[in-house]
């Protein structure tokens, strides 16, 4: 049997932190954690980019995954979410790059595709179809099964790291 | 004598980075090092926030400041701008945090008023007087002249970390 890859997908937020972490054995992808990680709004900006850094490093190290999936966002409301999210997204992608994780980014479409056989998905077809494909039979906050729908999206794709 | 407080000036961009350092004895600030790392636009994006963790991580360790100044940018030209301005600020942030220096923010006006007296000055004239207040005499690079001038706001601003 071959040995399982395990994938960390990743929706960080400047307010909180999805993730969703799944093995893939053979073509058989199976759910190993998920959740949100919340930060405090109140907190200075380094303060909360370093709460990314230092929660994602105590799953990485939990875990163990190799490979990490996050969406690239070529699109925000306007330029001011746009550089929190980014801030969000390199605080993410360094600390998965320091801990030897190879990552991966795909579109939203990309995702939607890969969850749904549609890319052009609502939220809520995603969420609830990424629950049937892993068996997740318990009510999981939406920013998880983004993050569960991303890690997913890596283990059906066969590219090269982006 | 007072102990030396040195300080790390970083003006990050998703293709280089400004740096520039100096030390404050007494009222006397002194500048240290300066210089641009050039990222290859080339290279996929966790590449590139990469390479700023490695580069900033090299000039940390070599001359081991202890606290970090850096621009906070509320407006960027448009969303798509400001997402890769965000994820070399969030990348440049982590990477000094996890360094163990504290991280203070400044507007672009607190820096042109630190530097000229001036909040509206011009780049130029920015450029020109932190040269001449740091007995620069040399033709420096506009992104390290940048981050001098970060460096010397936040040696002569007393408040807390923001």
């Amino acid at each position: 049997m071959n040995k399982a890859r395990r994938i960390i997908g990743i929706d960080p937020g400047s307010l909180r932190m999805g993730y969703g972490i799944v093995d893939l054995r053979g073509n058989a992808v199976t759910p190993v954690a998920w959740g949100v990680i919340r930060l405090d709004g109140g907190e200075p900006l380094s303060d909360r980019l370093y709460a990314i850094h230092i929660e994602l490093s105590k799953l990485i190290k939990e875990y163990v995954p190799s490979e990490a999936a996050i969406e690239n966002v070529f699109l925000a409301k306007n330029a001011s979410s746009a550089l929190k999210l980014g801030q969000a997204r390199g605080a993410a992608i360094v600390t998965c790059r320091t801990h030897g994780l190879s990552v991966y980014e795909y579109s939203p479409k990309e995702i939607k595709l890969a969850a749904t056989g549609y890319g052009a998905a609502s939220k809520e077809q995603v969420a609830g179809m990424i629950c049937r494909l892993l068996g997740v039979r318990v009510q999981i906050p939406a920013d998880a099964s983004d993050a569960l729908a991303m890690a997913f999206c890596r283990a059906v794709t066969r590219e090269v790291p982006s």
